[in-house]
């Protein structure tokens, strides 16, 4: 198989590279392309050095498949050409996520869906995908009905301007934590990627406005559209709010789910401990819950904090935790193009 | 009126004098109290300096009002007598707050709940508030039906002692940001008051494991409890979530709210608009919609992010925001004094 990586600088680029060491993809070629401002950088893949190219229009030429993360405008230009000419592409922008005619998979939940690509597959939002991994199992078991969802999310979600950004910010502003109980708005820092001081903050504004008007973010519409496709619940209600806090990496998602079936907290741990790609952390008394630190660098979901409201015998509340760029971006993506490299 | 402040030297004490300030409250004489560690420190008061006394037995002889934020324990031990003396108190801690014969009081909500006092008046959980304060005249307006919160509490909500712990942590990651996308558990900086890394981290855990083994915080269970009290419906079904983010001042949360009766975001808006104590932040297009950083030394509760989810015609979703210290302790305790000052 002959892959590319388009985005090969980005912080997902990066971690995919990574992975398709780590993981000994069988791969006989790998050209890496990123802007031409990168071009002729050296990314280490394994014990050698790959050196990155500026895409060009003839950048899918001879390749078999592309992993594609150097946002939606990127993709929607360039992957339907490579389609044409056979390179089948796993995006990982929202680009073309939502289109009926694009299959949306994740690997754990959803590999037979696979089966009817065209050419594009769409990888999931990073912040969605941590309440799918245990939505997945136990909507199987259980009957999604109803969901609640506010997000914990990393600066890397931005890539790595993002980490800069804050790890900036806290250079300011560490060193006189006591005055920030009553903080001089002139002295806090503005940025370029948050739309706010991101530092010893957290910003209820990820992404951007919905055009539309709803009130919401285009981060959180996805919440809700990606578990209706991923899980084939096209009524599904969602109420997510996506809030970006002042950690490095690492996604958090505080659920509520509500089923059809009666479920119980013990019903769902035995479900999600039977579940790939899933971890369970949850012993409270003995300090076990999960944190993004836990999750960051890690490919495993973290699922905690599992537990019933009084009297409501189909809720269920759950924290959960992954890395934004593994499983949250490139593990994912790994993940399907194993799946389409294996006849 | 003579007044005590129990517990004057940390950070929720520290705000009491500085609003009895601020406010000009009618007091004739003020004592301070603390821990016998404390004692002779001078904390400013206006103009002035006020010499810290060492709690003793006889601490409410002659006082007329005791503003109380020593910790639960402390209140248990000394608020009784005190009542019994005629000292009325009004309590930050939780040791009361449940108490069927104690009256609970957030002035813009239930001001009248104060005529039945018994000497001792509760001050609500500096999370619960942020949420209470929109929920109170929404509640009025359509009816309260079912509450889920996730919270982003800051470290200042375990006092001065977890803002240190917060600053120390991040003094030893600063710098090596990006190391952090693949941290090193033996590096990350263990502390004492949070019982997780919060630098650079998000932890689902404020307080500790319900002793009846409900899998919910005791933090986590006074969202509902305070709920039901203040809001008077004893049956409002609750799933709350807690998570201390690493954040100074100013306790987040986000809430989806169902209504007995149909609301709108637009009438939900007006309700809040015309709201004491509640200041609406929210046009998402002009980038206006609240954070911690703008709640922090300010008295109101900041509201945003006002919005119904698709095809939920009773469901609400909002992020509130407001100064943990402030109305989350210390102003909301003054204003139930002012109250009780007032004939």
């Amino acid at each position: 198989m002959r892959v590319a990586v388009v985005g090969a600088t980005g912080a997902v680029g990066r971690e995919i590279v990574r992975i398709l060491a780590q993981r000994h993809f069988p791969l006989t070629d790998l050209a890496l392309f990123a802007s031409p401002r990168s071009e002729g950088l050296r990314v280490p893949f394994g014990d050698e050095r790959v050196a990155v190219r500026a895409l060009g229009d003839d950048w899918h030429e001879g390749m078999d498949l592309a992993l594609v993360s150097a946002g939606a405008t990127v993709s929607r230009a360039i992957l339907p050409a490579a389609a044409e000419a056979g390179t089948i592409s796993v995006d990982n922008s929202s680009a073309f996520r939502m289109d009926p005619a694009v299959t949306f998979v994740v690997p754990e939940i959803n590999p037979r869906d696979l089966a009817w690509h065209r050419g594009i597959v769409a990888n999931p939002n990073c912040t969605a995908i941590m309440a799918l991994m245990p939505l997945g199992p136990l909507h199987r078991a259980f009957g999604l009905a109803f969901l609640v969802t506010s997000s914990y999310q990393s600066a890397s979600g931005s890539g790595m301007k993002g980490v800069r950004e804050l790890a900036l910010q806290i250079e300011k502003l560490h060193g006189d934590e006591e005055g920030l109980m009553h903080p001089d708005p002139a002295m806090l820092p503005a940025g370029e990627v948050f739309p706010r001081t991101l530092a010893f903050n957290v910003v209820p504004l990820v992404e951007r406005a919905d055009p539309a008007g709803s009130g919401f973010t285009t981060e959180e519409l996805k919440m809700g559209d990606e578990a209706r496709k991923v899980l084939g619940i096209p009524d599904l209600p969602c109420a997510a709010t996506g809030v970006r806090v002042p950690t490095i990496a690492g996604h958090g998602v505080s659920v509520y789910a509500r089923f059809d079936r009666e479920i119980t907290a013990e019903g769902a741990r035995d479900v999600l401990t039977a579940a790939a790609g899933v971890e369970v952390v949850d012993d409270l008394e003995a300090g076990r819950f999960p944190t993004p630190l836990d999750a960051a660098g890690r490919d495993e979901v973290l699922v905690g904090r599992i537990r019933q409201p009084a009297g409501d015998d189909r809720g269920l509340l759950f924290f959960s935790v992954g890395d934004n760029l593994r499983k949250g971006a490139a593990l994912n993506a790994v993940q399907i193009a194993e799946l389409l490299a294996t006849p």
